[in-house]
């Protein structure tokens, strides 16, 4: 449980590393920080096949931090510096990966794991969570089951992934403010069954936001309007 | 083809209305615009059994104006002024009265002549639509014939209405940015219905925004968001 490299800085965001032993495997994460402090956190969940500084969660992680809320990501089940091999691109490598490394059950309790050193480290401060995709596979159970998580940016997955099955189980239990995004020609995670999981959704604070395009075109002003919405609700 | 009233002045919005006659039927109309002036210009249509004047249209109208834009919205086709009798919340004598009143071609003929006299009396402008419900069966004909509309707020509308035939034979047609409003538990217009109409406008630039909640339970959000985008597509 420890800082595992030296903090870096670019463009008033300060970059630390960081590795967790959770339940006997590794878990290594990255900790974005504005310069001046963040009295608010988001945890960022990065797409299959990706990982944890893929490059656009690194430019969510600055346009939060450009707002006074730093970020937080870590490597899912099988993937980045977790993975044993590349990942890149390849969809039946990562459901494979996805349930071998254990799927929901081991998503919660790392990320868990990874608020916990956080807050330890920075203190306890406002959380919300921000991931599409994969990012939801792992960010719905999250908001499911942590307390911390105040409000939610979701989208691009449904019922009928990976582990569709426990995010419609789990999709009752979220009762934190979602904003979810679909792709409306998504050609990965076909678009009825991202209605469905949005359908499904417990809170009554939920806004649906779709638009044109396949999976990977998510328009730029979606973007930057999820980082306005997290912002509203952890003020 | 006149101003029918005194102009009157309510915080600083002047609202005047006017009379027309288009292929010799009359059709009232209302104009709100900022005593400081408009440079722009959003036409508002409302919703089946009410009118032009109802409580959420002029709250609309009311937005736009301390933004520096100016509103008009009409009676549709047997309502407000132009109807016989009362309409208040009879969805059968509505649709039996948008028929009766000569339905899509006569709403684009209304409308066109209006936008017509207000730009002869105060200029042409850059021009918006707003309208929910049958503010959509109007206003996506209008949108879809009228190209001095440059964007539209439409929503709560589906295939399936009094005049869904021509909304989805139109709806290829419109080539203007869009957002549309669904409201996920709709009672009236059913969701499916509503996917469709949306999936099926023909520009790229088309955002669908989905909250629970029943026809009229639109959240006060979604109004005042509708106006910063309406407002962002007309400078």
């Amino acid at each position: 449980m420890t800082w595992s490299a030296p903090a870096t800085e670019s463009e008033g965001t300060i970059e630390r590393e960081f590795s967790l032993d959770v339940d006997g495997h590794r878990v290594p994460g990255v900790y974005w920080t504005p310069a001046a402090g963040a009295d608010r956190l988001v945890m960022l969940g990065h797409g299959g096949t990706t990982h944890k500084k893929v490059e656009y969660l690194v430019g969510v992680a600055q346009l939060l931090c450009s707002r006074g809320i730093a970020a937080m990501a870590i490597d899912g089940p099988g993937h980045g510096d977790r993975a044993e091999g590349s990942l890149a691109g390849d969809l039946n490598a990562f459901q494979r990966t996805w349930t071998e490394g254990g799927g929901t059950p081991t998503v919660i309790a790392d990320w868990r794991a990874a608020l916990d050193f956080v807050e330890a480290q920075e203190g306890a401060r406002p959380t919300g969570w921000w991931g599409l995709s994969m990012g939801t596979m792992m960010g719905l159970p999250v908001t499911a089951s942590d307390e911390r998580v105040r409000v939610a940016l979701l989208g691009l997955m449904g019922s009928g992934g990976p582990n569709g099955e426990d995010l419609m189980r789990l999709a009752p239990e979220v009762s934190c403010p979602v904003r979810f995004l679909v792709q409306w020609d998504d050609e990965i995670v076909p678009r009825d069954s991202c209605l469905e999981l949005f359908s499904a959704l417990g809170t009554a604070k939920k806004t649906l936001h779709g638009n044109p395009g396949k999976h990977q075109d998510v328009p730029q002003f979606e973007v930057a309007g999820s980082v306005d919405y997290l912002d509203h609700y952890l003020k």
